[in-house]
């Protein structure tokens, strides 16, 4: 895509200085990512776009610009560019995404709205779309690939076909198709991934791609397909071959994958970075704040070892490039005038960003108004959960043996979400399962909140942290069903209810009592709330998980992939357990 | 755009190792632009893409490919592109000019039909999109923007508006909006350039630059216009300044202009070159047959000093990634499979050249066959001249005086094309302009060739090179009249007599005699030989110009600027004596 300026002409003359400019930038050091240069200029914006940049001391006196900025010889760089961001792990809406990340540098991101749009469809594209409109950044959507992420295996709250895709192409701010998940699909050739891909070149659209793991033929066969970039690389192996494949690779920092520092192990030799870059994927409120955002990894790099340009370059001109936008990501005249004015190169503090010429924040603050709007689907209950009773969270065992072989899930590491399948001998106690005594393992109920169904997958977990009480979430990627882990069943069920009241989010519940609730009515994925607000509440969710002997260093993302079947070997859904790597269900009690 | 597969299943297959793939090439170094790596590997294509690169010694043994090739470890890299060519300079046809690049490694061109343009209109871009269907290597065609080059001032076959550009910009090899020469219109805001802008960016296609001497604010302003690549750099600080402000910098040898010298000469310093590449603009049979073709340029930016891999990027991906086209010019999966075997990457002779993974010419024998085929417009005859008489040739001037001051154009150099305005005192002779006497002055005649117009501009023309006889072209840059330098009004009709005869060319008379004549029947632009017979019959020319006294390197190459009133001070057309810089007319009589 072009960003196209509004009025040319008038951008024609204040570059041939025929017009007064809107903005003039200064006396700065401007970082020339196209060329790796730094060097003394002086930048003219007009009406959103850089319209002529001189080099040196500035020597014209008239025509100059309505406001003049002057650098005092700080550095000017382009603005941060995320290639790959769910808004909604944020749990803010995309306007108050916005308010936390613009004061951070980035001005610019690709969104994948997939968990909205695994609850709401097409319906919750288009909010996370209209929300967006007119932001004092720029927020691009890909379109979801793979709404639900395995059918058959799981139900959702929507399907997306080629046919939706089709239908949201054409949108002015839509730019690719979203990371294509089901890479097994396309490396086996299955028409429901070929014909989405299809759907999107046909329109101009470039093809996300996600590959964990893959490599060989394997990675080779998936690059045939049509995606391309992959921000999954976990190992310096891994990377490399994806750079050498000519895949562009998103070095990625997020709240829970930390991966730049092993990708850049693995690339830091080669000669060219054009197809590297930066993205966050999910990323919380607090460590927005705390932390920052794409300007954070891009320092992680540098810290790693990276030159600060090929950095910088990285999360901003390579960013656009691999999106497919042509006029973004460096300071040049017809590009966009995102830009950012900093002191230090190696830690990236912005001290001003511009967002289209406009300052839009300065030293961490927010200087537009990004006024709270009201969008029918941010009051829609999407927690459809029946009259839930005790009893549905036992599980129930057809036998009259004293002890049953039963299948569980297994989690080796406290802190990744791989599992192993494993086995149990449990008591059988009035026709149900008990699992008195054993503190490592604690039962797991699916509910499917969805209007068209009324699934409970129910299910024993090892070793998933917590060891008494309920813990529940409608934040479950990616059905986002209601997740509960829970010692017994009375926990279990108010835990469910108070989500149920609170039209979803987060609940840990001990001994009857509720210990904090995190509420999540937009879609049971995100709060209307603020950043800082959001993240004091997040952080007594946190503490109430850590009272249920959850002591991670983020207790709250566990159970959010416990329902997510397309992390080996084995998940829950809401039709039970789930063999990943097979595709299949597993019955609860083990074959003899 | 791009490059799609016919059966992306099979192509995944392929990949997969789950079919033989169409081709196997083993044991070769794979020169890896994408990261500027070189090591050893194995390629897998399968119909016209690559399928599967693998790295290091061959592994497996089944399924392998209906054909393998040993590299016997010699270099593999992508096949050459060149970003901007006007086939017609080769006066071939697309067909035969493909027969003498594809030897050279060069298998994508980005073509500029804009001489026939002029010519013949919207039948010429067709008649070059048609001719060029199915060739064993990609010609891409960019649609002329500048057509007439000079409106008012001059009259051509045909004219170029948004309206045609909408009709063209859906063909499918159609890429991009060709060098947008008029850029005093693009900074002045004028309609008619931007208007076909605004077309060709509403159909996505890319927009190619031709920007000479232009810096400041006014390169500046262009860029705002839309246009963001220049081939016409020939100082290194004007490339570096076009690079810095985000411009692709094309590196051009052409048969006329060579400017990778300098050009690297002022970039050589930056880090990225992204934005660098090479083309060859206009090159002449011989050329190609002698030097080659991009090979040959990149060779020469090798012996400049560029690091040989990053040459090699530069007539590959970056030349791809210029003309927006998504993958091309690098050996990876997914990438069309157009690449070249070579020993040695400093003389970058080609042994086997490839095109979509079929050995197409091997140690510079073309491989396949590329039938003759008859197109209409071969067969129409362009040069509409009428009953011309010798004293149509005179310069009349009503006056009594015996002699008069005249406005005249002077070369100050022989080997540029840039000229002054002067003037002259010469004598009246039975009420005509006499030369006697005066070897440094020629007569010029610009006789309008095209049905609607019957103009003949008359002017004179000083240190041209030839000095006696006459000398006639139906190359004409960029209206393609037939332009006459001459010493007598006898030699002259005899020339243009020479070239209604043969339906265009280039013609050398002498003291009523032709010495030789280079029939160019094709819109009077183009031969139908191969390049081997048109290489001697254009040898044969430049020896009759040299018998007229031009003694330049490339004599053909004189008189074809002369009626280009892009180049200033001052041209030639139909209508007169032009004066470039003003855009206005000039009489012959200087007034007093």
């Amino acid at each position: 895509m072009k960003l196209l300026p509004k009025n040319k002409k008038a951008l024609i003359k204040a570059a041939m200085g025929q017009i007064e400019s809107d903005l003039l930038i200064k006396n700065i050091q401007l970082v020339n990512v196209i060329t790796g240069e730094i060097y003394p200029a002086n930048v003219y914006v007009h009406e959103g776009f850089i319209a002529h940049v001189e080099e040196g001391e500035l020597k014209e006196e008239t025509p100059l610009a309505k406001k003049i900025i002057d650098g005092k010889g700080s550095y000017l760089i382009p603005a941060f560019i995320d290639t790959h961001v769910h808004i909604e792990s944020s749990m803010m809406t995309p306007r108050n995404f916005a308010k936390a990340i613009i004061p951070k540098g980035t001005t610019t991101i690709v969104t994948d709205p997939h968990e909205i749009a695994n609850v709401f469809g097409v319906r919750g594209f288009r909010y996370m779309y209209d929300s967006s409109e007119n932001l004092p950044m720029r927020q691009l959507l890909d379109i979801p690939s793979c709404v639900p992420s395995l059918p058959g295996l799981e139900n959702n709250g929507a399907t997306i076909t080629a046919k939706e895709v089709e239908e949201l192409a054409p949108l002015p701010r839509v730019i690719g198709l979203a990371e294509v998940m089901d890479y097994i699909g396309v490396i086996n050739g299955d028409d429901r991934m070929l014909d989405i891909i299809d759907v999107a070149e046909k329109h101009g659209l470039y093809l996300q791609g996600h590959a964990p793991y893959l490599s060989g033929r394997g990675l080779s066969a998936y690059l045939c397909g049509g995606p391309n970039t992959c921000h999954e690389s976990t190992t310096p192996g891994e990377a490399l071959e994806k750079l050498r494949k000519g895949m562009f690779v998103d070095a990625r920092n997020s709240s829970i994958a930390r991966n730049v520092k092993e990708i850049w192990e693995g690339v830091k030799e080669v000669k060219f970075f054009d197809h590297f870059s930066f993205c966050t994927d999910d990323r919380e409120a607090d460590d927005i704040l705390n932390d920052g955002h794409i300007n954070d990894v891009v320092r992680y790099g540098i810290e790693q070892g990276m030159d600060p340009v090929t950095a910088i370059k990285s999360g901003t001109l390579n960013s656009a490039r691999e999106s497919h936008i042509e006029n973004l990501g460096a300071i040049a005249p017809g590009y966009a005038a995102d830009m950012i004015i900093l002191d230090d190169l190696k830690t990236l503090i912005p001290k001003q960003v511009f967002f289209g010429g406009t300052l839009v924040a300065e030293n961490d603050q927010l200087l537009v108004d990004i006024p709270d709007k009201a969008y029918p689907l941010e009051q829609e209950n999407s927690v459809h959960i029946g009259d839930l009773k005790e009893e549905d969270f036992l599980i129930k065992v057809a036998t009259k043996e004293k002890e049953v072989e039963v299948n569980i899930l297994s989690y080796p590491l406290l802190d990744q979400p791989i599992t192993t399948l494993e086995s149990e001998i449990l008591p059988v106690v009035d026709g149900h399962l008990s699992l008195a005594g054993r503190s490592d393992l604690q039962f797991v109920a699916v509910v499917n909140r969805y209007e068209d169904h009324s699934n409970i997958g129910l299910g024993i977990v090892k070793n998933f942290g917590s060891h008494c009480g309920a813990l529940a979430s409608t934040v479950s990627h990616d059905s986002h069903n209601l997740t509960i882990v829970y010692e017994n069943p009375k926990d279990a069920l108010l835990a469910a209810l108070e989500l149920k009241k609170s039209h979803g989010g987060m609940s840990a519940v001990k001994d009857g009592e509720v210990l904090h609730t995190l509420a999540l009515p937009l879609a049971g994925l995100m709060s209307l709330k603020g950043a800082e607000e959001l993240a004091i509440d997040s952080a007594k969710m946190k503490e109430a998980n850590r009272a249920l002997g959850l002591t991670i260093k983020n207790p709250l993302l566990r159970i959010v992939t416990l329902a997510l079947p397309v992390i080996p070997d084995v998940k829950m859904s809401d039709l039970g357990l789930v063999d990943v790597l097979e595709k299949k269900l597993i019955p609860i009690l083990k074959e003899k």
